[in-house]
């Protein structure tokens, strides 16, 4: 199969774990018979520095022409405190969301055997987890009309959400639940935000055409909670955007490292992979981030995207076995030999 | 001292706590000579059953004219589920945090020695911890505009902040980092919402008042994050409405029940003190809930309302001590005897 992926590497620790990404498909393309054109393109605060503007339209056309999209990290500290700036990294994060048309941030949370006891979190709290959150990521707050009045002493955002745009992200979730356990949860602030009532609404009148799944409906604050102290009680969880924000980070704790969780953004034609972790800035350049998180990607991507169930299991295989034998970056070393991130690549190459 | 004060015990458990509380101020003033005077007045699901309105103008007038408000809880089930439910219980709390000005709640999370191990989180994560957030409790998206449009099949929700908002709170903040540890964390998300970004210009701007105050400005997502890894390196966070309600109630975690943190929310004139647990519908009129939560929001109230800091005290001292002893609700019991509600409130009075 000939395969056509985007790369965008995009700023800080982006280049680094994108990098062993490719490394990591190249050998499984050789293994399994498959061509991959990689066609790299600037995004982020590389693209601002370069022509000006976070997600050039240039690479918008790539990203278009593709199969799918392999993606690093976005974000430059240099931005942060800086309330003024007229163009961010973060802007181009979500035109390309929004132009790419990736309503459905799906993001797992999953414990690894050999990486228990990292966890924050004891044992018998976490282990069996494994649940995913379906994220919506084109509408909501993120993407309503903000701005400033009263000599800028004023300021606000909206949230606003159509029916249409809640089925079909409450869609992928009654499909994806169909496909796990059946238990699907929707977590909104029903008790006070309109938008949430819409939300609650639309997937309530949906359940019919869904009888075999069980449907629950919970708070924000209560999931935030519930998330820590029973995570393996969750499976399926719809979301709006701001809201998958935080909780899904509030997530990838569990599995005891954030350097090791994927993710996908799907649309009804495109696709992006991504690890959920940031750019890093304190990392940059140094070797020492770990690329789990944008292989499993890949991962993911195979999958997902090509339906090449076996060359993504392949993955998975190999990065577990690399954990099992303690082939780690620092932030898993506690201690023991630390390896560089292109090390991992490596070995995971090697054992391909 | 004579001391009045507004009592709403409010829906579910919250009459149970609250009649704990009640002994146990009752048992301190016996103790320290002082007279309380307790007004009871109906808000939430009660008061929709008894007069329609979850915050009736005679209880306002009631909080208004007490020195403090002991609250209970609020929230019935029978009207989550119905998102077109015309009077809610919660809009109650609403009315009530604004017509009172209480905008700022003041949140602590901390371990109880004889507690640690029921955290869900390791004993080495967060052993030492004691952050407190001040949440901003009367604007942002609670409080914006609200509405549907296109036949009901768009929602929106609208967060509006002005700079004389975050200012005031923030000041809040400022202040609580001087009499701590001089270390402030704004938490926001300015990399994306207009909102965030006058949050931090504001603070920002405040910095020169405060020299000593080293401050850190972090993204909510990240705060989710943390919380849970490192919760011992936060010591004062300030934050808007909404990240407040979801953060707080994550943090609440750590101590090991949600049955255990208190809570006071201010204002110029008024102040209130309530759990931040909420009504809990399932437990109601079996005499299981947890009063600490409740007791320890009395203490604040003596602390914070009538600067009593030796009976706030003295509240404090029982209450570790009752832990010490092994009385305890069911939450806590873990296979060994489980107390009453009402017998914690009589055991503590007991040995004040
Ligand atoms: C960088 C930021 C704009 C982004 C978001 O808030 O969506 C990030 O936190 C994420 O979750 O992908
Ligand atoms: C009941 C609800 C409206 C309320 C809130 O969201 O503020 C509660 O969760 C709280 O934190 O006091």
């Amino acid at each position: 199969m000939e395969l056509n992926i985007a790369l965008l590497a995009g700023d800080g620790i982006g280049p680094e774990v994108i990098d062993q990404a490719v490394k990591v498909c190249d050998a499984i393309a050789t293994k399994y018979n498959h061509k991959i054109n990689w066609t790299a393109a600037l995004t982020g605060a590389a693209a601002i520095d370069a022509v000006g503007d976070p997600y050039p339209d240039e690479t918008h056309e790539i990203c278009v022409k593709a199969d799918a999209v392999l993606f690093g990290a976005i974000g430059h500290p240099r931005f942060d405190n800086d309330p003024s700036a007229k163009v961010r990294p973060e802007q181009g994060l979500l035109k390309m969301r929004q132009k790419l048309g990736l309503f459905a941030n799906v993001r797992p949370t999953f414990t690894f055997p050999s990486l228990i006891d990292k966890s924050p979190l004891k044992r018998e709290r976490i282990e069996g987890t494994n649940l995913v959150f379906l994220r919506e990521l084109t509408s909501g707050i993120y993407f309503g009309k903000r701005g400033r009045e009263d000599d800028g002493n004023t300021a606000y955002d909206t949230c606003t959400y159509t029916r249409a745009e809640v089925t079909r992200l409450a869609k992928k979730g009654f499909e994806t639940a169909m496909a796990r356990s059946k238990k699907l949860c929707c977590v909104d602030k029903a008790n006070v935000l309109e938008s949430s009532r819409l939300w609650r609404e639309t997937v309530q009148s949906m359940e019919k055409e869904y009888p075999e799944v069980e449907v629950s409906y919970e708070f924000v604050d209560a999931v935030a909670m519930r998330l820590v102290q029973w995570p393996n009680s969750y499976d399926v969880l719809i979301t709006e955007n701001l809201f998958g924000d935080i909780l899904t980070d509030e997530a990838s704790v569990i599995s005891g490292s954030m350097g090791l969780m994927p993710s996908a953004s799907l649309g009804e034609k495109n696709s992006l992979f991504e690890p959920i972790h940031g750019s890093y800035p304190q990392a940059t350049g140094k070797d020492i981030a770990n690329p789990l998180a944008t292989v499993l990607s890949a991962a993911m991507m195979f999958e997902t995207a090509f339906g090449l169930t076996d060359e993504a299991e392949a993955i998975r295989v190999v990065v577990n076995k690399s954990l099992d034998a303690g082939i780690v970056t620092e932030d898993l070393a506690e201690g023991k030999k630390a390896y560089k991130t292109s090390e991992i690549g490596d070995w995971l190459v090697a054992n391909i």
